[in-house]
């Protein structure tokens, strides 16, 4: 157990197909201290009872993954999304209530992509925007910063029109710092010849509301949504991205969350262990 | 013949299987004035023989495909890939000078991806600066532009550590803008937030060297390389980017590349006319 870094938290889509009970048991049971949820277990289980589990637990919660779905144009389909939005707020506050000492009310949102046939990523653009102007007031009322995560570009047309840490920040700065913020996840930012850059800017601007790992390597996997991998397994050089992050003063959970098709269908616990192993060796020694 | 319009050049990978021959007699046979060639069809018959045969066409010439992979470090298998990019400056300038009136000496340059094992991102990416600057005197005698093309993010690690078009300029910047530009390249950067404002920055600087034209679908196949399609079979807002190349100025041939088995597969006078259809619903209305 010694190997596990106090900062390690475990996002719960690394072991998509365990149930809640089964995420928290297994995650504690490694000595890792802090845990990352989905919205669907939690629901699974209702959040009332989720929150006794993960209070139970004794681990601290890092993030609740996740809203967003904000391109639509305005309907009922938007009013549903942004509803949900609101249910997605009030569980990340009872979850960060219920967690340990030092878990933080983060909620990750994915923008959405184009809607079906629409070429105007100027104007989806635009409507995230507008979402979060609508969605900001609810958020501070409970206390809950809403992360703003870039996806990477390749994901850009049907899953997150916001694809830069600079965009994210950009969109972010509408708004209170303490309300929005950014996700800064290696996978889909290693790439941009601005991330350090924007990584510092980011800090300035206290908007770093969660830092994720996971790594990138070739070939893709058929399903793209699948090519995350293990810190240490590909490209991405967690050495000087964590240090620019640490060095803005960053002092919190870091997640580690991997769809990863073999991972998902590798034993829970395993996979949590060599979590622990690959965090070890790629992240913590860049920790102060 | 009457709906071609006179500055579609098709690229010669969108109809891959053909020889250098077939490649050309379908492109004139269409009534499209302009091709681009890439060097293993042309290389096949040999230099002195292509040339013959693209004089013979009447065709205009738009850019030769490609030189690159610079990421290399100092060794023999650098000093190989210098001296191949060197064959390749002599036979753009060749074709430029073989091909019919309005021909341009563009060679596109796809700059190479990390090499095997290294996680160095940056220390690639200067290694590109330098290769440039080994290069930069032999194109200039040559009287070829080096066109830099940025690709598509999801290709960051394994084929081009340039990005974004941003990027591209930033490296040429060290360089007569004559001598060192970049492919403005729709499937490529369609997803940047500073998409407009780079291509922008492109024509002040001079920098456009070629602009090329394909389409962005998802799913994406599973072969991430073969994910380009005809234009308007996609998401990519062709008016927008169109216009903005053209504010800039920019007044030569304007490329169609695709690489999708689907279309390799099918017959290349089909392709040609499919393309040339598709350029004239999608591109040339957005033309002077």
């Amino acid at each position: 157990m010694s190997t596990v870094d106090p900062r390690l938290s475990i996002n719960q889509a690394t072991i998509k197909y365990a149930d809640l009970a089964t995420a928290l048991r297994v995650t504690a049971d490694a000595g890792v201290q802090s845990i990352g949820l989905w919205r669907e277990p939690v629901n699974e289980v209702g959040l009332d009872t989720a929150t006794k589990m993960l209070a139970d637990s004794g681990l601290r919660f890092s993030s609740h993954c996740r809203g967003g779905f904000f391109t639509l144009p305005a309907g009922l389909e938007r009013d549903a999304a942004l509803g949900d939005n609101r249910r997605a707020i009030d569980e990340t506050a009872a979850l960060a209530d219920a967690g340990a000492d030092g878990s933080t009310a983060v909620l990750v949102l994915v923008a959405g992509g184009l809607p079906e046939g629409s070429r105007d990523l100027i104007g989806a653009r635009e409507r995230v925007r507008d979402a979060l102007g609508e969605l900001v007031p609810y958020a501070q009322g409970a206390g809950v910063t809403l992360a703003i995560e870039p996806l990477h570009p390749m994901f850009g047309s049907d899953r997150c029109v916001v694809s830069t840490l600079g965009q994210a920040l950009d969109l972010a700065s509408d708004f209170d710092a303490a309300t929005v913020g950014a996700a800064v996840d290696t996978f889909h930012i290693w790439w941009d010849p601005q991330v350090y850059e924007q990584i510092a800017r980011a800090g300035r601007e206290g908007r770093i509301a969660t830092y994720q790992v996971c790594d990138w390597a070739t070939p893709l996997p058929a399903d793209v949504l699948l090519s995350r991998h293990y810190m240490g397994d590909g490209v991405i050089d967690f050495a000087s991205l964590t240090r620019a992050v640490i060095e803005t003063g960053y002092d919190r959970d870091i997640e580690v969350e991997i769809f990863n098709q073999q991972i998902w269908d590798t034993d829970p616990a395993d996979v949590v262990a060599r979590t622990a192993a690959a965090f070890a060796e790629t992240v913590a020694p860049h920790l102060p």
